[in-house]
């Protein structure tokens, strides 16, 4: 069974909800009403799993701890004006691959990261594990009126996102076929998007007034437009050699040397984190003028269904498994 | 590091808090203000890890989604009259290893189990793993006023427990020393104790209202009266050979044709999910009317550690790495 239609197995066997429950599975965070007069809770869980989304020789300690962060936290914001609050860490060590100054690293950054976003840490789990993981549930809030789900774009908005996508798609690419100390600058700063994906906290806090309908750009540009297209009933319509705007210049200059195509990589990228969103028209003009880096990637119809227009090439999916 | 130094270690650098956490690390669950007028929140996560909580070989898709509900329950439980709401379910899946049928008989079980203590699953994540595992993150709920704690134990308490102990310890032995196709009568039964632990929610009810202090016992009899010692700063002691009261008839003639000792069993077990809680002798009189299947394993004095008299064996606790 491919991920996608596991995915919709699971909302399907999952389906009870009650009042409480304001947004159940199917959205990047869930969303529950726990008797605050001005919020909702948002919660969400996100891994990182030895030899699926990091190499033991090749990432640091202190890297896999704060993309563990950076990867939830971003969840928390594609909710919108959002704040993350408290987490829940678990570990599966081994420590026949790490010892304690690996543990203490991590342990170390973690904090770190923890205190950058104010998360506090309220407990957790340490178990054994041939493969190495971590689990990090993460608890946020929301002002009632301000969420923003994945759905809710109309045909006549535009589809746009914040900075680039595919760094991290490429990173994989670095990490499974070199070794750390053999990497030259460029794949070092490719290496860092992955590392620590930038979260666009500020920015977010303004398309927050004028987004439609937002998404974490976790699975790919390319499964997150399918998601909101197929959520909201609409037609999503993209120009291939228009999406160079979203390609850093690092991942440019690397892809040519590797003869790839970069925007391939900004395409069905994965594991990025920038905030992707839908916007009226009236309010893109307003909200162009207050953030800088907004970038419009394709353009809500009425219909069904993702086109990338100018695209001949296969449809390479992020697939989790 | 031993696994008690590292949590010592973890509780110190995120000893972080603010006025809304009521309970953080260090007790079987985290305890949050989050805005209702009556009820705390109650938030834990506790993992099932292929080739340390299971083997794929051995324990059904169904037997690992009981037993990972089940344990995550009891620390809600754990805290007293409380109630499970929520969940969020991680997997990490290897399909090398596992088919659709496998993860089908999975979701089922879990359904069936959540659905039998009233939770609603409202969401997850999926990633690829080369040792499969789960994660699961439980929220629940308790009146403000009946929250029982770790700490609450006083001199001159009795130290009680509900139910058997170390069945779970010995299903692992067997677990890991025969095929399941091999297994006679009593180690089925053994095993049974493992995958379906017992959750005493109405004893746990009642005993809420008389209890100074509780813990489940998934370190083990011996290792939560020395956390609970340590914590109290008081003095445990206990007598070995009463101990025998804690084996269940199945552990006892298991163990003696394996020519080990049950209380042992008892004592050191882990995993098996029953409450230990001190309670004042007064109150034990009328507990013991309206419980059952109470019994007194210690007794609490001025004093520190834990005391087992009778006892010239070695300390065989219980480690989760």
């Amino acid at each position: 069974m491919k991920e996608s239609e596991l995915i919709k197995k699971i909302i399907k066997i999952f389906n009870k909800t009650d009042r409480n429950i304001i947004l159940g599975p199917g959205d990047d965070t869930a969303v529950l009403e726990m008797g605050d007069k001005n919020n909702f809770y948002l919660l969400t869980v996100d891994e990182m799993v030895e030899n699926t989304h990091f190499i033991l020789d090749f990432l640091k300690p202190e890297e896999v701890a704060s993309k563990l962060v950076r990867m939830n936290v971003s969840d928390i914001y594609s909710m919108g004006k959002a704040k993350p609050c408290y987490c829940l860490v678990s570990g599966g060590l081994n420590y026949e691959k790490i010892n304690d100054l690996w543990v203490s690293s991590f342990l170390k950054s973690l904090k770190k990261e923890l205190d950058r976003f104010s998360i506090i840490n309220i407990g957790g789990n340490l178990t054994k594990s041939k493969e190495i993981f971590f689990s990090m549930t993460l608890i946020g809030k929301i002002d009632k009126n301000k969420i923003i789900k994945r759905t809710g774009a109309k045909a006549g908005d535009f589809l746009c996102c914040i900075g680039n996508c595919g760094n991290s798609r490429a990173a994989v690419d670095i990490m499974t076929s070199k070794k750390r100390n053999d990497l030259n600058k460029i794949e070092e700063k490719i290496l860092k998007s992955f590392i620590k994906p930038e979260i666009y906290v500020s920015e977010i806090r303004i398309l927050s007034d004028y987004a439609s309908a937002m998404i974490d750009n976790s699975d790919g540009l390319f499964r997150s437009a399918q998601i909101l297209a197929e959520m909201n009933k609409i037609k999503i319509e993209m120009d291939f050699n228009e999406l160079i705007k979203l390609c850093d210049i690092n991942l440019v200059k690397w892809a040519y040397e590797n003869k790839k195509d970069p925007v391939e990589y900004s395409l069905f990228g994965g594991e990025d984190y920038n905030p992707i969103f839908s916007v009226p028209p009236d309010k893109l003009v307003i909200l162009s003028k207050k953030i800088k880096n907004i970038k419009v990637v394709g353009k809500i119809r009425e219909g069904r269904g993702l086109k990338i227009n100018g695209y001949y090439g296969k449809i390479k999916n992020f697939e989790h498994f």
